[in-house]
């Protein structure tokens, strides 16, 4: 699959609500995932497919999803990297404060699978 | 300046329509701009702040453009790194049909400077 397809595919997972199927589907057993801060609990840089499914599991456990919206893919000139942006209305269960998060993130792919993924968060 | 400030700014300018300015200050001299693709007037790599602004001059010579909007900053845990997402209503005069892109720009930055932009484009 080219990056584009991957990058659809994603897209499609995500906005049907089976992002669990795209980890399953379309990422790399070694994925490395990196948000911008972590916690001791949520470490900021994670490493493989269990991991990334705990990671899911944690947030989907500790957050209120109302609803959530990918956009993209976005594809340039690499054919080995490709950008989503993900939009969520959620109430983080800890606060109780419902929120809209406006992030992408970009995938890096080797090989078919996604093999890394980094976070970036709206600061406008 | 941080990454976050650089990018404040850029958006900002973008957003005033001053993306000249943009270039004036945030910039370095020896910026690579990359598309996805490039024609033989106008190829994807492009290398120097004055070919950048001969980029800039060619794409307001050759789009009327109707309404621009920049999104962001989006950072992350890279401090050399950030993303804007660009939204333009634009009339390209070669066809005359309007029509509206949405692309994500990712910049990188050295020593307080704009050292890359790689376009990627909403294939969604």
């Amino acid at each position: 699959m080219s990056i584009q397809e991957i990058g659809a595919q994603l897209v499609a997972l995500c906005n049907a609500g089976k992002d669990h199927e795209a980890v399953d589907q379309l990422y790399d057993e070694k994925i490395v995932s990196i948000e911008g801060q972590g916690s001791e609990e949520m470490p900021a840089r994670m490493e493989g497919i269990e991991a990334i499914r705990g990671k899911h599991t944690w947030w989907y456990d500790n957050n209120e999803v109302h609803e959530t919206k990918a956009f993209g893919p976005y594809c340039g000139h690499r054919d080995d990297q490709f950008i989503v942006r993900h939009w969520m209305d959620i109430t983080p269960k800890q606060s109780g404060e419902r929120l809209q998060m406006d992030e992408v993130a970009l995938y890096t792919v080797k090989n078919g699978k996604i093999v890394q993924e980094e976070f970036l968060y709206s600061m406008g």
